[in-house]
């Protein structure tokens, strides 16, 4: 009576039930659909639990700001530009109207902050945990959205932002000591992803394979690169760390396998690099260079001597 | 800090959020999004909870059949031809592999019958209630999708099949005395709906406002009429019963006020009945006109004598 980790599950399960073309294989972010005009609808579908996805008593709006910013990330990692959404929302009883209108508050400065619009969706009750599911519809210009498959031996890989700093602000959350300053900065970013939504429309065509980091570096690169049939290896001190996040203890391997991060990891030739970096210089994001993509299977993390670091399985799975 | 009703609730914190065209004000079955070469995509989002949709021991294969039945009994509402779904399945630990083996086959054989294909989704875990999420995506030429704003004063109201099974199952499966058919037939109809999808589709052009029948007949005809700024007239002895329903106690009241029968409920100018009738005979569905559009606002129901009947409200609004 076992439940199969998440992968296993949709390859024995799901994926003989899944359309052969649109669906992608259930293998990527998102599906696509043939929209108007030569362009394509990119389409998601994500949920969030309490307790696993977010703290019980983490405010209302911030539940909704980590809803609609999980989903727009796997958009961001599409390429694609956000457009609907509409969401589920199952609630206990105890959350009454006041929690209704600042989760909806919540939903508003997001949409607003990304352009989308809600679409439909459904509230019912539930005497269990919080839930929380969304299906986001973005847009592509046709053949244009960013894969996981397209990867080849000697492609760089690449991550925005800085890693890290949510699994660390879980922790900070949950009892790690801390300045207030550190608190503040380290929770928001567990608590209101920060989707890399304009760099991602501005890697179509450079980059050749794109994922973002929900589960951890690690855990997400190996998936990525098992995508398009390759290994990869990651240099462990190229991982951006926070200039906060540096300050706690444990932060290189928050980086390396901390979920929560919804930054891109995105592979690319040497020769799209410059653009890719001018790129990200005008959007004011931070990209690195972390790796490259390998033969075979699998991730190698490399210490700065060469040395190479053993992942603890526990990383590489959100629980 | 308590919970306003559905529409309410839509009213008050969700319709601010959403799309002015597309979503179609919140108010119908589903929202549209243009497709390609003159094509609409028609899409729904909605979820079904154990204990309050369906029951805790349903096997696995009927709740997937009526987690994909009641998301097409929105299509089918809209006139839409069904394409796509994606699937959010949240999981108590007690359901294991077996469980999501069964749950997927009811998929499989559902998706089948009514032609349409998985895109993707997210499997999740969670220490409440089962619960299930479904956005389900359908087609329609552009312009041709049946709204709930078209009902003129005057119209004929129709309903399809027979009304009153799924509550009268719902009563034998928790106890409620009948025989082994009745048993049979009764739950079948609860925990299997039946989604008119083809009658849909023959009444774009015919139908002028359409409403799937998931709350209950004079909820969701109180709900459509005022979706056109209309009252409506019930005819109570006409509302089709099943000969195996009206054998038991209630069967009627059943049919006026229980939910979960996914019949369609629908309006259109006299001119149009002959043209709908033929249809319906052509798809082997039973269709019944069982009242008028009216002026003014609310449901009123008539016995065979003329004398209104009284309608309780706790039959107004699913649980």
């Amino acid at each position: 009576m076992g439940q199969l980790p998440e992968f296993e599950l949709i390859a024995r399960h799901l994926r003989p039930l899944a359309d052969k073309n649109a669906a992608l294989n259930l293998a990527d972010d998102a599906a696509l659909m043939d929209g108007p005009d030569h362009t394509q609808w990119v389409i998601a579908k994500d949920a969030i639990v309490e307790d696993v996805h977010f703290r019980r008593n983490d405010p209302a709006s911030t539940i909704a700001a980590k809803l609609l910013g999980t989903n727009l990330s796997d958009l961001a990692a599409m390429g694609a530009e956000p457009v609907h959404y509409l969401t589920v929302i199952a609630r206990r009883p105890d959350l009454g109207d006041p929690w209704l209108a600042s989760f909806c508050e919540g939903l508003a400065e997001t949409q607003s902050l990304y352009g989308l619009t809600l679409l439909g969706g459904d509230t019912v009750s539930t005497v269990g945990p919080l839930l929380l599911s969304c299906t986001i519809i973005g847009r592509v210009p046709k053949g244009s959205a960013i894969q996981r498959t397209g990867a080849a031996v000697g492609d760089l890989l690449f991550v925005s932002g800085t890693l890290g700093d949510a699994a660390l602000g879980l922790r900070v959350l949950n009892g790690l000591a801390a300045t207030d300053d550190e608190r503040i900065y380290l929770s928001r970013r567990y608590q209101v992803p920060e989707p890399r939504v304009a760099l991602g429309v501005a890697l179509r065509g450079l980059a050749t394979a794109c994922i973002d980091v929900s589960d951890g570096l690690a855990a997400d690169v190996e998936h990525l690169a098992g995508c398009s049939g390759l290994g990869a290896t990651i240099h462990l001190p190229a991982l951006p760390l926070s200039a906060v996040g540096k300050r706690l203890p444990g932060a290189a391997m928050a980086a390396l396998t901390g979920g929560d991060d919804y930054e891109l990891a995105f592979t690319a030739p040497l020769g799209a690099k410059e653009q890719i970096m001018a790129a990200a210089d005008r959007l004011g994001v931070r990209v690195t260079e972390i790796g490259v993509m390998t033969a075979g299977a699998g991730v190698t993390v490399l210490e700065i001597d060469g040395q190479v670091i053993q992942v603890d399985q526990a990383g590489w799975q959100h629980h």
